[in-house]
């Protein structure tokens, strides 16, 4: 790919005829998109009958926009399979947790597993790769669309026979497993592989560890769809190839992108959740590290379909949004979608123009953010994103254990997000890791809500710790073996040595009258909470009140060179938020986290970098506007004017490029 | 049927002996009980071995009411067929979008698409026809019971059969479906009519083409069925053919009574909802022109099933019902149910006697009901209800598509009452109109909330605004074709011309911080919005705040002599509620709609007229009294006594009947 | 069983490995435990391929606990068939009401019906008994566990035969189900009992007789299964059979326990709902009169699952449940469970030892209760509960008629609650008793909420009558036949007679404006009522405003030496709340109820007696502490001191066992 900031969307020439595709490709020119995603949907316009392959349309389409300087990513349809392989097929179909199996006329109908499914797959996308795979103007490739956005397990024969042998490759045999998942419990007891049931219809719950188990044979499986997929492109292209995910699919996106070119994300979060885009930067950009990510999908303005619809961004938001991807490390911003479609489920869904021709209410947004991006781009695109100081660990096998055992309605997201705000609030950059991301450079590391924690990933920690680092563990996180069962040694296992500290009890702590003191705050304590004995380790929070009062549920232990934080239990209400940041603030400080320029809650500081020069892209997201200092002057490269040392004030939804002099 | 006002009850003289029958009919008589409607469930006592049907004891009950001079609507008992028709027959029972097959023991449960069904009902009907439709006493038909009350599209296999013949018939070739359903989004794409599914499981939605077809497909078929069976009777009975219907159930109206005799319906609004009942009266007098009405079932005081009950009507509001409905256009007022079931799923619900033999606790509302009816009887009978000078369309097909696309949990009924009962608190007489009803008399239309409107709709009300009336357009209508797709040429179709105006965007606009001014009134606006540049229309209400300030959303334009007013946006909350209100007050001042005598808000005028001379029969509907106001000198009908002009009182849930002098 | 205070655990050393177990017993000796439940789940251990039964583990196991000290109730492990039932055999499963067939993983996923099911059990639990009937240690015999408490009617092919003949040895001919039930409604109809169905899916309700003779079936055949478990057993073992239940289950405890020897139930009620805790005990003591109870599970602090979690009860709260349910006649008082489950859906609960070994937060309590047993011991062993005067009949079978038909979403255990709780709080010592209890010895008789009355419940209440007991019938009762019908002589058939009353109207009151005015006091009338003409009875509340002003919903009449009040309503609200207190408290007074020792609030008194001398346990339950007031002084049996006449105060969750002097 170019040295260049992409502005693009799904564009779907396949719908319109060939007087409003000339149209399109006019207005896109004026609009400044310079890249377009297509084919997404289309396996129906490529082979209509089974086995008569034609891409002539594509190739055409791909020359017509390359003559007009747009690029092209080219995707594999293969989420939409057409209607001669699903038509009284309903062995080949998606079948969901209730039995129901799926039929036609939707996405994601098939099951990808499927044999007949994954090999007209292959051979239609060996043909795609052939036809188109270097023609000029293809950039990239994207693989199907959002997998498993719509379904997450399917309950096929197909599977049930995978699901079998994934576990004879994981547990060798079957003794292993009955073991590791205590099938004695309830008589559960297996002799054959072959008699793991599915999580199908039972009476009450399944046992957590074939729960988690299935979830992650299932998430599994679909990455090795796309590296079966992306293994045939491969053959014939020697372009990049990424996939559109989100963090709130049925996917495990570390294992999902491993064997993948480039990250990409689709994020529809409306502009009150302007933080979750944030979210999603700071981790796309670490889930293939030192790579650009692309934004593949967002709306110019609102998402919405038959059934709902989203509240349209305020001006000036769309500008913040795409000043910030770019500022933390995109590549690519893209809408779905350029034209709105005129028929179908999404026929209400935002875009740049109606299905009628005009500019919608978002078009002049758009254009906004064109003139961002061409202003920013040479600061961009001549820099890399500085690695933050303090990094979170997000891991989608943390969101399985939650499914299995979500306590009472608990989700991985919003918990790891509210982690997340503090330390956005506390104004300190940072970076979401994927569990085996490497930690050097880093200062300190914060693991809330991983159930499971690897000796890998322990010992990783561990040596990070030695080296310097912080290391805050918890809340729940480390309770849980790999199997999804319960450390009979200590309660969070082998942790409990390093840390220093002893459980004395995991419960449920809510509403039983315990607070929680530390740092000089009082605050109510919350979640499946483990309360610590202090050992070895010093105690930082204690309890009062309730059943434990005087156990510990902050502990410090120095290890090497740094320090390891066990945090039991969860701080709530006002005051516990306050308690979180004081912990991010105190620990940030103690681990030598600086932050050179500081913005005011709602503004962001996106660090970036060239030879040693440092640039900030700073933006207000909040739409408040807010105010900015800097500790000595600083240069604004668009206005090339220096801008003194103090506080000065940003305008909502503003940006400013930063050098340092 | 005879020139008098009906008084009656469903009668099941099937569940109970002989002694009980004539306590009954004696019970009946004492009451007023002037008609009683039979047969509806009896498919078993009438034919209770297949093929052996005996209609003696029906004869013999209709004879012994007849001497009691107790007229009969007789029903056919298809909602119910017996046992021999449904055990061991799942592939004739109705199948619900989960597809789940239904079982004998409830109502509905087989598919009346299934040809053995249709066979046996068209036997059954027959039978009955010959040997019941000329019996003295027998007034006329009922056909079946409350279509698709509990169920609504069948998944079965003989409707997939019938729906690709549906499909054939509508588009003739596949081409045309796949071209105007725009299936090539998503793979859709279908090379047959046979592979076109139903809307079963998919994993996300189905195409809205699709959704909205199969709902057309289905309510046609059950006219079609209802067309069937009345065929059958007419040829042996000359009475006249209704069926008890409503609006909440899947059905089209318009189209189901379009080859039946007169209208009837069901209604169970609690006293609160009054505006309900009365939205009945004035849609149901509008199904079949020219004929009376029918309330079939209505509660002396509460409906109720094992699993729910209503608020019981407050004392005198059942005589205000009555005396509404027959001065509404009504010409039958029937409860359900005479005697209370003692057994089944519906033992608890009201009744006129218990099912212990006494009076309930609604008697003595129907003793003053009927007193009532014997005092307007003449008056009624003797004038016809005056058609009103404002209609507002009211269309199933328009629900159809609300169904499939209702934007955030929309309901068609909830949006369409809103509007009613804006011109019910302004004191207008209004009629509802079915889609397809002649515009000729009247001076003002509002045709909110159509999503399609048809080019013979939409040229029948250009005739209707070029001669002189005022055409109100919106929120919510004319932005979907007669596919469910969006139209490509303007958001709003050919309409934009007609009405001069441009739709410069359609979306969300709820939550974005506009307000509509007009009429020196501000308004948040709310739901899915057009607004418009006014181009060659004047510009009455203007959007202020938000992204789209200065656009318009409240249009009108001079054609021919009158007026077309485009309504892009829903004035929302209590200030809203006030712009609608002006706006329809506004508009039927300029269209010359009178109203002789005015009340206050929660009681009613109905005009009828007999040679030229005007009468009004107004009752207080809401329990509150109110205020009437007579512009010059009327006679009560009642008390003979002449009423000078000006105001005064009228009592909680009273009424009058006055007539010009 | 020996004549001594049970302190018990469940326990599972099938999961465990031999030094855990050593380590288990040597823990629960320190402890207190005297008792525990094995082999609950257990039958893939005892039977691992089919017909291989191996019980040399549990009889060492035994032999262990014995050796130790501690007891042991042996359980058949039914609720778990091994993958060998399951695997492959569909026609096996439970199948729920949605039609789904249950597959293995969980518990209760065979049908208990399915002959090859009840084959294998039998020959299970016949070498259980034989093996270990006999052993030393082994004190009791637990069957299956909790039926039915995950399921509820399964609607598999073996139950609908079973359910044919079940309706068959009923009615006898299919024409007096069809009379019973009238089914001529809706044409349900049926020539053979083989036609009926099971209450699979339809449109609408089910017919009201269907729903409840199809729970009265399934309750009835759940309660065959342990009678011939219980036979089986008794072939081979004299010690007494019971099994864990709880009112939360589909079953019928009345019938279920018939035939077993003595009553267990588990609980699980948090501490802020310690009356419902209360109600279990004054329950159970009653359903095997003259018999202990045994509380076979409870937590020592939460329950939990993967999914949800209760709060941890407070400090001393649990040592306060111990003693008042030991004083109330339990003599087992089990924890749930003794170690923590390692794996498996229920690995958060609460229990007394974690998984790793060590006291849970829980285990403190634990260790007081066992003081407070042994402390009590000597007063509770030699002395036996005494009946109260007082009353109040729980039904399963009438939880079932309000499952059929719940008019708004009723449920039978939060109406009896209510009724309870006012009990409880007039100070008054109570008995819940079994439809079929005898009535002698007590003075005045509450029948709420049991729709359907039988012959023989209403004639031993009128000879409890008319030997001088009072008897309160309503609200809700009496109004549906045992069919599940309404009566067709009376509302309330022939209770009507007996009351000298007559039911005017029967009709949902609620929001209709009544009030209804007894003892001084006003309240708002709620719930489906009955309302009354006094006629030979005397009107004690009479009702004012809304649709039946002057009616009555209270009234009594003498008979024989005592009194038959009619309450045909339920007062709400706070005033209601006041009113039935007052009705409480003015009948217990009417009938000569005696309470020796009055409490406040929160604290309960439980009676005892030997040889004619009086005990008195006090405990506060609701800690807050309380006040208790002796009319004379008493012996503090604990302390051996003297209180003197008059009121002094108990801490929180404190107690006394006091001993008339």
């Amino acid at each position: 790919m170019a040295k260049k900031l992409y502005h693009g969307a799904a564009y779907y020439p396949e719908l319109w005829d060939e007087k409003t595709i000339l149209t399109d490709i006019r207005l896109m020119k004026e609009t400044g998109i310079n890249v377009v995603r297509i084919g997404e949907f289309a396996w129906s316009k490529m082979e209509p009958i089974e086995g008569e392959i034609d891409l002539t349309f594509f190739r055409q389409i791909i020359s017509l926009l390359n003559e007009n300087g747009i690029e092209v990513i080219m995707c594999t349809p293969t989420a939409t399979p057409p209607i001669w392989m699903s038509d009284n097929h309903p062995e080949r179909m998606y079948v969901d947790a209730d039995g129901r199996t799926m039929i036609h006329g939707s996405r994601q109908h098939i099951c990808t597993n499927n044999p007949y499914f994954r090999k007209r797959a292959a051979i239609l996308t060996n043909e795609l790769a052939k036809a188109l795979g270097d023609m000029p103007g293809v950039i990239g490739w994207q693989l199907d669309n959002e997998f498993k956005c719509h379904v997450a397990e399917c309950m096929c024969a197909t599977c049930k026979e995978q699901w079998h042998k994934w576990l004879e490759h994981r547990y060798h045999n079957v003794e292993q497993l009955n073991d590791a998942w205590g099938t004695d419990i309830w008589s559960e007891y297996y002799h054959h592989f072959e008699q793991v049931p599915q999580p199908g219809p039972v009476p009450f719950l399944h046992n957590s560890s074939l729960k988690t188990m299935y979830q992650l044979f299932s998430t599994e499986a679909i990455a090795e769809f796309a590296e079966e997929q992306a293994a045939i492109i491969r053959e014939h292209s020697q372009l990049p190839i990424t996939h559109n995910s989100t963090i709130m699919f049925a996917v495990d996106n570390e294992r999902l992108f491993q064997n993948l070119d480039f990250a990409s994300f689709d994020t529809y979060a409306p502009a009150a959740s302007y933080f979750s885009y944030l979210f999603n930067c700071d981790l796309w950009r670490n889930l293939k590290k030192g790579k650009d990510f692309w934004i593949m999908e967002t709306s110019p303005s609102y998402s919405a379909s038959l059934e709902s619809y989203a509240t349209p961004h305020p001006k000036g938001y769309l500008k913040a949004e795409a000043v910030a991807s770019y500022a933390l490390g995109g590549a690519g911003f893209c809408y779905w979608l350029w034209r709105q479609q005129r028929a179908g489920c999404e026929q209400p869904h935002g875009s740049v123009i109606s299905a009628w021709g005009k500019p919608t209410v978002g078009y002049e947004e758009v254009l906004e953010t064109e003139k961002a991006r061409i202003a920013i781009e040479p600061f961009i695109t001549s820099t890399r994103p500085l690695q933050a100081e303090v990094a979170i660990t997000y891991s989608d096998r943390a969101k399985i254990f939650l499914n299995t055992e979500p306590h009472k309605g608990l989700h991985y997201k919003e918990l790891i997000t509210d982690i997340y705000k503090h330390t956005l609030a506390a104004g300190i950059h940072r970076d979401l890791l994927p569990e085996g991301a490497e930690l050097s450079g880093y200062k300190l590391l914060l693991t809330p809500f991983v159930p499971y924690l690897s000796d890998d990933y322990i010992n990783r920690a561990k040596a990070f710790v030695e080296q310097g680092g912080v290391w805050i563990v918890g809340p729940m996180t480390g309770g849980r073996t790999e199997h999804h069962t319960i450390h009979t040694d200590a309660a969070l296992g082998k942790l409990e040595e390093l840390a220093g500290m002893e459980t004395a009890f995991t419960f449920p702590i809510e509403n039983t009258g315990s607070v929680g003191e530390a740092y000089g705050l009082t605050a109510r304590l919350g979640l499946w909470s483990a309360v610590f004995d202090g050992k070895d380790a010093k105690v930082i929070g204690t309890i009062k009140g309730g059943l434990v009062c005087g156990k510990a549920f902050l502990t410090e232990k120095q290890l090497g060179k740094g320090k390891l934080v066990m945090l039991g239990s969860l701080p709530t209400g006002e005051e516990g938020s306050k308690m979180l940041t004081e912990m991010i603030h105190t620990y940030a400080r103690e681990a030598g986290v600086l932050a050179d320029i500081k913005a005011t809650e709602g503004t962001i500081v996106a660090p970036r970098e060239q030879d040693g020069r440092k640039y900030w892209i700073v933006v207000n997201m909040d739409g408040k506007g807010g105010s900015v200092t800097v500790p000595q002057a600083v240069r604004d490269c668009i206005t090339q004017e220096n801008i003194p040392a103090g506080e000065w004030k940003l305008g909502k939804y503003d940006y400013r490029v930063l050098q340092s002099i």
